[in-house]
């Protein structure tokens, strides 16, 4: 089967695109030729050069689940259907280039057990060409496993000649001569899951992380707690979660499902980015007596049953917080944490004589002033844990002023100001700044509503070259109103898919038509490696729906 | 255990509404009281009375069904968690009125093999009251299918001192003394699966057909086939799927799987109306030769190369749609099959020379006309295999007479007419009318959308008390655009509920603030029992929805 005189007749019936150019988020360089390998699929594995790190977990582990992936994923669905007959799969192939059994991978450095804001994804793979070798060179594990992922969507089924039994033919997998230059255009591409309002299980994240994987994302932006559910059992203040889960038994995340969660995340390159939204957004944090601002009644001048924000009044609150964020700190390795700071209501900070009283002692005038002085006694009183935070826009807009070097502001409001107007005004306060408004997934829409998320350009707003290179990223949000994990996988993909590329490839890969045939393919992969992703541009099939249950 | 004195006390902790409140549909008429029975878990069945049928095959599948959704279903998840530990569910029941171990089933008759547009649903429930038993009385098989789900719905979870271990509790389950008669408001309560715009796998259709019968529907619109494939396997004309399907070892429904959906429907008192939609929506019978209309383009004059509706001009198409439709009759065996005859596009026909010399020798002068020469010719031909037709509306728009004694139309355009001026004109003429205008449930919606469906009257047109005597019930419609197997579970349901009630119930039934808690329990109940359903109502949770994969 070795070195076969390589003929491109059989590879006329591929359909176009060739597959090279259906990678899913588009590389910024990619070089296709007619040369086509034929995989040995006996042998294949991926193979380290003698001067890479030999015991990088990460990825060994990776290497593991690409070989059956490509394996298996490529040629046969993960959900088997048995009583259907197996077919070859893919064009005849006549005669090839060589085959290949080896990957080889070359990787500086596996210093970073985790991955980090300043992860280096950057990757090259050469396929056949002068060298007639596939080489994957990266200077970090999190670039091996981005080259990889794009490795498992260069391969292809075809079918060739058995030379066991004449005249029949067998399957197995071929990949083109090709070179690619990769790198993600934005060092922050995350997905936003709400699990307060309704309980995501941790398989079910677990299956989205893998999609998210698929799609080159590398942040997850855990919002974990909210007004409606308090799931993150605390090791320090299990109360929180006792009372403010929906089911302290079978509703919340223990320390194992989160270390769990963190590896898995890991494991994938994906930074794992906890969000604890305070002051508003949190009376499911109840169990913490004093915390919430007790609400008046403002005609009986009495307390009337209900609660507010947090407290902004009491020191014990602070203590209380710092506790906590120590623990969570501890508890996530990532630098970053999400603080929240959006929606604050005022009314109950205003129905309340101590809060009134507070604030008439220090000179606070508006309620802004106070959400500030909340915001930054809160930062102050962290800062020798050395995190660095993304908030909510609405801490910037009402006024808040912290350190331009260790925040991120996260810009989602989609109505007034549209977001390239917010967009313009926080980078021209010289903020750093994470897209998410036209990326709301939770809301839908009857038909192709992600070209309007591939169309959604971050640096659309009237700025400098100044203001928009602090644009770090963005992310699409999956709000939990109506959605928990009987559904959520399906809502998300592939329509998440098209943030992805927005967010990886450059600039200038922008048209949807181009991209449809891409998406659709992305799509039947993440169907193929058994994920429940659904159609998204009207009727047609993938090879694998059938297999659902 | 037996004849304890009765206590409410500990019933109290019940969250209201009480258990019997929630069925859904609602019952037509329902009296709660306030003495509880205990099930005896053990001995827990099904019995039959000396004179009923006692070799009902759909009875006693049904039994069997019943007893272990009664018994597990209620108490665990269907997806069991492992890892986590099981706790007793429900309140503290410190004493009950007896100990029950059978729920005594009476019916007349099990004659019927298959369900039918005449099926007798009624049935009526005695749970306790003077004869102390549970007594199920019913007419028929189906009526008894749907007093189970009934009593399914009545059962709750409770917590009983364990007598072997002192002071321990255990679970069981109870049922409140209870009086239900009840039947359906209308004959025809369907759910429109289309199979053609995406496949839908076999295992899927089933897990829709279980949402069906636990929310009383009982007609299977089966969309089987359409311009983008035809997935039905005929055995005298094979090439129609080998040519017309996505692909014809996967996506096909064998002859096997056709009877498989048939008798899983049966078995659930769900009649599968299939259909066929000519002349239009069929451009997948292209394996047909000479079946579809050639169309041309109009400068040249010449075959342009695409294809249109039906050619109706051809005697040996009938005599092909009589064969197709004879083996369908066969295969299908109710006594209604779907037409179709929506959206036919006239421009094909137009520019063909052949059609448009045809209507001069025929004195046809407009296209509607020779539509409705189409179908009359159809039906003529086929008169003597003794169907009952559903035709979508346009059909009786463009003037078609058809029979009114055997012929259903489909109300479906939500737009102009809007939907109540088409109820009145069909309904004036004399036809009798299934309505799906409104329930066009593929459209989605961001929030609880599931709520105008709910408001939806079919009764709400200009018409008199003849003309609403002529509706025969409604359908919801999820069109496949834009779903597969992987996700149309949660997109259907419990959204498809809202219109379960509405047809089922009285009409007076008709306040959505009431229905929420409802609908919210039955949403759980389908999770308990492992199907993939999505939140519709915001925030909150089920006992069961940490346990998706």
């Amino acid at each position: 089967m070795k070195s076969l005189v390589f003929s491109l007749v059989a590879l006329l019936s591929l359909s176009t695109p060739s597959l090279s150019q259906t990678v899913w988020p588009k590389p910024q360089k990619l070089l296709e030729r007619e040369d086509v390998y034929l995989i040995d699929l006996e042998n294949f594995h991926f193979l380290l050069t003698p001067n890479s790190p030999q015991e990088c977990a990460v990825v060994i582990r990776a290497f593991e689940r690409y070989r059956s992936l490509i394996l298996e994923g490529t040629t046969t669905c993960a959900r088997p259907v048995p009583k259907k007959k197996t077919k070859l799969l893919g064009p005849i192939l006549r005669s090839a280039s060589e085959t290949l059994s080896n990957i080889t991978i070359s990787f500086q450095s596996c210093e970073e057990e985790y991955p980090s804001t300043s992860m280096d994804e950057r990757y090259t793979i050469h396929v056949g060409g002068v060298e007639g070798l596939t080489n994957v060179s990266a200077n970090t594990a999190w670039g091996v496993l981005r080259a990889i992922e794009t490795i498992s969507q260069l391969v292809y089924p075809v079918q060739v000649e058995d030379t066991d039994r004449n005249g029949e033919f067998k399957q197995t997998l071929a990949i083109n001569g090709t070179f690619i230059l990769d790198y993600p255009r934005y060092s922050y591409r995350g997905i936003l899951i709400d699990t307060s309002r309704h309980y995501i299980p941790v398989d079910v994240m677990k299956e989205n992380l893998d999609a998210m994987s698929y799609n080159k994302f590398n942040v997850f932006h855990w919002h974990i707690v909210d007004d409606h559910s308090f799931p993150f059992v605390s090791k320090k203040f299990p109360q929180l979660s006792e009372k403010g889960s929906y089911d302290s038994e079978t509703h919340v995340y223990t320390p194992e499902d989160v270390q769990d969660i963190i590896n898995y995340a890991r494991d994938r390159g994906i930074r794992v980015l906890p969000e604890f939204d305070t002051p508003g957004h949190s009376l499911a944090w109840k169990a913490q007596e004093g915390l919430l601002t007790t609400c008046y009644n403002t005609t009986t001048g009495l307390p009337d049953g209900t609660f507010g924000p947090v407290d902004p009044t009491k020191e014990e609150n602070y203590h209380f917080l710092y506790e906590l964020f120590s623990e969570v700190n501890q508890v996530f390795p990532d630098s970053y944490i999400h603080l929240g700071g959006d929606e604050v209501e005022f009314d109950c900070w205003k129905s309340n004589p101590q809060i009134t009283k507070f604030m008439e002692t220090k000179g606070i005038e508006t309620y802004e002033e106070l959400e500030s002085f909340y915001l930054n006694t809160l930062i102050n009183n962290i800062s020798n844990l050395n995190m660095s935070y993304l908030v909510w826009q609405e801490v910037i807009d009402n006024g808040v002023e912290i350190d331009r070097e260790s925040t991120i502001v996260n810009v989602w409001r989609w109505y007034t100001p549209e977001w390239p107007i917010e967009m313009e005004n926080v980078t021209e306060k010289g903020y750093k700044v994470v897209l998410s408004a036209p990326w709301y997934l939770n809301y839908i829409h009857y038909g192709p509503d992600w070209r309007a998320y591939y169309d959604s350009e971050p640096e659309g707003f009237n700025g400098t070259a100044q203001q928009k290179a602090l644009i770090v990223g963005g992310s699409a949000c999956m709000w939990s109103e109506y959605v928990d994990g009987s559904g959520i996988t399906p809502r998300l993909w592939p329509r998440a898919s098209a943030v992805a590329e927005r967010l990886w490839s450059d600039k200038r890969v922008n048209s949807t038509d181009e991209a449809t045939p891409r998406i659709k393919r992305v799509q039947c992969l993440m169907q193929q490696r058994g994920l429940r992703v659904e159609p998204i541009d009207g009727p047609g099939f993938c090879l694998c729906d059938h297999a659902f249950k």
